[in-house]
């Protein structure tokens, strides 16, 4: 056993100086050129936090491989579909995909999915440096842990406004025993059926489900199995003294999460690929659809390892079943100073997440991130249109659903992008939904009834090159006393964080605290719980882009808008992304 | 208790009284006519063997809606795909499709599958009285419960050649409890992952898993639950001195079975919808994708309830996981003789199945099959063309396949019919894959290690109007004196079966043996351990059409064929099968 040690401690050596050697040459100096992957996507069984479930992968792996690739380059991803029977899309989360809406892989609105078989090609150009990510954007599948990393790195000659030796990625997660498919039906049933809180949270890909939790082992022996190698803890193996910069996204299905690593401070220097006025924390709050890059210095006792852990914030991380109480762990991975071993425990016990139900520490962190003084994008100083989105939870025709401004979104058969190019108008609901809700009676602490709630597929048409406000209003939720937190995603699009606030937007007073100074440029961004946050962006790339929250069961229940602008600027469509809907028909042949 | 047995049994007395009226109008007396159906397709947690999983239903159920039509009449299915992310397709097992080859239903072969959202319009006539099914022809979804019963009723006035009071339509299948995803992923994966026999036997959606046999109960409490009404036991009740017909079907994934029921005979009258001269069993063997109607008389002490069983034969029911040994029970059901309580046990044991390793009395219920004496269709006496077709089991790339002449069958990306219709040479291999195998040197007895297997999505192209002659051939698996049933069932098409034999076949001298003067007509067969089948039809129906064994893991691992005829005698092919492949692009509008 000690032997066995020893000749893996020498094994782990060589792999350090093999990391060392990668990590300096991964981006070789070239001009912009054309990244180019094959991939192969389908289902496989893996044990992420030891308990064996299947999961789709790609090229045999969750995450899937981080595509790494330098300002300018063009990414080309060739996705073959190996799943048996099921659709897939992939979506490239915070790449704008200006001049090519088509590859951004959001199913429903930009293209068809993408049958077994059939291998799409998707090709974009990265034009900003920073920390993206890609995911599966059909159904719910991004739970079954269709994602990855984008790492986009600046030009030759060009440097960030901070300093580091290394680069890390790490992508934060939570995670269900059972499948997507159990979960959908359980959103969709009436009544309602809720899959509860996550089993585990994962720390790029691995985490730990306590097998002995199982109060009565499984149908099957060795379902949950605490050494298998999928499961091993994560480790991010430093050199003692250097600095690294850690990319740290969260692509959970639901939870909000804290992230710290014990004895390590960390200061936030990027979101969503804009560089931040540094600031200190012990936690960094993430949400769903999030990207950050915190720098740590290695600069404590290198004689020990250190414990990375994410927790659960904003709900209560505690599902009762049948009279079983169950709650999720935290997510538990090593920050292994070299040369010690990297599954070596630290020698103390995890620390303590902040309390779940303290919304304070993370509304002071979304007021902390302003732009870095020196890459200040200063917003245009009035919009041009202002469309105020209340977030509710309702009941409509038996089913729970999410809504904005009671309407509760739902996708069409034919692709958005393809039905207006084409102007197939009977292909969506051709009325705009509402611009706002009852600002002046709708109490926003009470659980309402909501019963003018509907659902539709209507979107909304925004004049080209046009400065457009949104406001994100959170309300009670159908529980009393609740209000969820949720992060609303952008395609096609970063917008600026013009602002927070707590209570019912006052549309008199409110926009007067606008910070239009240097504000943060995002894609993703909180309403936190009975709060508003107020976003601005410019309408100037030509597409259809989806607008939703990024909990993968709140946009299942119609937690989202869509917004068209441009489309006349559009040239040709690939055929290849069509197929469904009134888009069938014999391709003619080059 | 008591008081409760008594209100029941008034119930049931009510409900059979409604049974008989049903019975009496359900087919009224009218003109060829529109049956206009309605089906929503989604997922659903059901427990049809007392152990919940999520299954496939139509109208929230499995089996689906039973088609009932008289000859002559157009059915009419309006198909809602309301999976998640699964696309579907539906074939009409046993309808010729004469001039509807677009309505098949198989999935790559006569249409792009049905994606999620859409709804798509199955039309066809039922140009002959009989017992069919219709079932998924996609994937494996077959098994996750997608299927049910196709009756059409004589024209009126016309009577069948036996009596009968009353009709019943009784499908058997096999169970599983992991998903179609883990079985496929198994099958796919390298080494191979067998999913093992069936957990359980149904018979019209209903079996019985032994709950106590699970050693540890599973993750969640109540996963198994022997009271579950989706398990109570099937009853068929009858009223005594009065004779049943029962239309048996088998639509198991992968097991050959036998049915008996306990004290009385089955006068075997029809198979695949031909009449079948009258021949009496005591078990009927029945093979995937096989419909045989028997008449039983309810003669029997009538103070009393019998059993229905079916059991596993061909395969032996055990499987050996991990060192333990499960075993396939027999699935049972009531014979209820009225007004006796339906759920009543008979007070004997159920009644033991034949031994499953003894083929003789299968063979011999196989060749007592013929055409009644009032029915026959004389077949053209010579064919135009023979095609031997040799099944076997390969390893090819490191993955576990079957094959016919040592090519196994991949599904294309473009349909079939589609690409021969519009001549897209590409989509598919134009090589035509072998008439026939070494017939000199191929040793059926031994394991053969088949090293220059392939796999292609070849097709056969044959004559219109012409007659043709399949051979197929049995053969030894990878397993050493190990050789199974493969039941080959043709679509758009009935063949006559001309004869079985033992061993291989011998060109010069069987066909000499052939039946051509009272041949059943069917369109699924079996062939028998390291036997032979003959059959032979007419190449007089324009489209594409499938040929395969019907086990569907046999399928899925490449055990099938297609043929092409007269495809310059099709119109325009309608787009709603269209969408895949080479098939993708915007509709013009009418």
């Amino acid at each position: 056993m000690v032997a066995l040690l020893q000749r893996n401690s020498c094994i782990f050596k060589l792999l350090g100086l093999c990391l060392l050697f990668c990590c300096l040459v991964e981006i070789p100096a070239v001009e912009a050129r054309i990244r180019h992957y094959k991939w192969e996507v389908k289902y496989e069984y893996k044990s992420p936090d030891c308990f064996k479930k299947l999961v789709i992968t790609i090229n045999g792996g969750t995450p899937g491989p981080t595509i790494l690739a330098q300002q300018g380059d063009t990414v080309v991803v060739e996705l073959k579909n190996s799943l048996l029977t099921e659709n897939v899309a992939i979506h490239w989360h915070g790449i704008r995909q200006i001049g090519t809406p088509w590859s951004d892989g959001a199913e429903g609105v930009t293209q068809c999915p993408i049958l077994p078989g059939d291998t799409f090609k998707y090709q974009f150009v990265v034009d900003r440096p920073g920390t993206y990510l890609y995911h599966a954007h059909y159904g719910m599948q991004r739970e079954a842990g269709l994602y990855g990393s984008i790492r986009v790195a600046l030009p030759e000659g060009e440097s960030e406004p901070f300093l580091y030796d290394y680069d890390r990625s790490i992508i934060l997660n939570d995670w269900y025993h059972r499948s997507t498919y159990e979960h959908a039906v359980g959103l969709s049933s009436n009544p309602f059926v809720w899959v509860g809180e996550p089993q585990s949270l994962l720390i790029q890909g691995k985490g730990r489900f306590n097998c002995s939790s199982i109060a009565t082992p499984s149908l099957e022996p060795g379902v949950c199995n605490t050494s298998s190698p999928d499961c091993s803890p994560y480790a991010v193996t430093v050199v003692p003294g250097k600095t690294y910069r850690l990319r740290i996204a969260s692509l959970t299905a639901l939870s909000a999460l804290s992230f710290q690593i014990e004895g390590h401070n960390l200061t936030v220097v990027e979101a969503d690929g804009h560089y931040v006025e540094p600031f200190v924390v012990k936690n960094l709050f993430i949400y769903s659809g999030e990207t950050y890059s915190v720098l740590i210095k290695a600069d404590q006792d290198p004689s020990r390892n250190y414990w990375i852990t994410t927790n659960i914030v904003s709900r209560n991380p505690t599902t009762t079943t049948q009279n079983v109480t169950t709650t999720t762990p935290p997510g538990l991975a090593f920050l292994n100073y070299y040369p010690n071993h990297p599954r070596r425990s630290p020698p103390t016990v995890p620390p303590v997440g902040p309390a779940w139900n303290d919304v304070q520490p993370r509304l002071n962190q979304s007021l902390a991130i302003k732009a870095h003084r020196d890459f200040i994008h200063t917003p245009p100083q009035t919009p041009d249109r202002v469309i105020v989105f209340l977030n509710t939870q309702n009941q409509i025709n038996g089913n729970r659903r999410w809504s904005v401004n009671n309407v509760s979104f739902t996708l069409p058969h034919t692709p958005y992008l393809i039905a207006l190019q084409q102007n197939l108008t009977d292909a969506f609901d051709q009325t705009p939904p509402p611009e706002g809700y009852d600002f002046v009676n709708y109490d926003i602490y009470k659980v309402a009834n909501n019963s003018n709630a509907t659902t539709s597929d209507g979107i909304y048409r925004l004049q080209f090159n046009t400065t457009v406000d949104i406001i994100l209003q959170n309300a009670n939720t159908m529980n009393a006393n609740n209000s969820e937190t949720h992060p609303w995603h952008l395609h096609g699009h970063d917008f600026w964080v013009l602002g927070y606030g707590e209570g019912k937007f006052d549309i008199n007073n409110d926009p007067k605290k606008y910070n239009l100074v240097n504000p943060i440029m995002k894609n993703t961004v909180p309403v936190h719980p009975y709060g508003w946050t107020a976003l601005r962006f410019r309408a100037d790339n030509p597409g259809v882009w989806a607008f939703h929250c990024h909990i993968e069961s709140h946009f299942y229940m119609g937690m989202g808008v869509v917004f068209a602008e441009g489309i006349d600027r559009l040239g040709n469509l690939p055929s290849s992304i069509m197929g469904c809907g009134e888009t069938k028909g014999v391709t003619h042949r080059p």
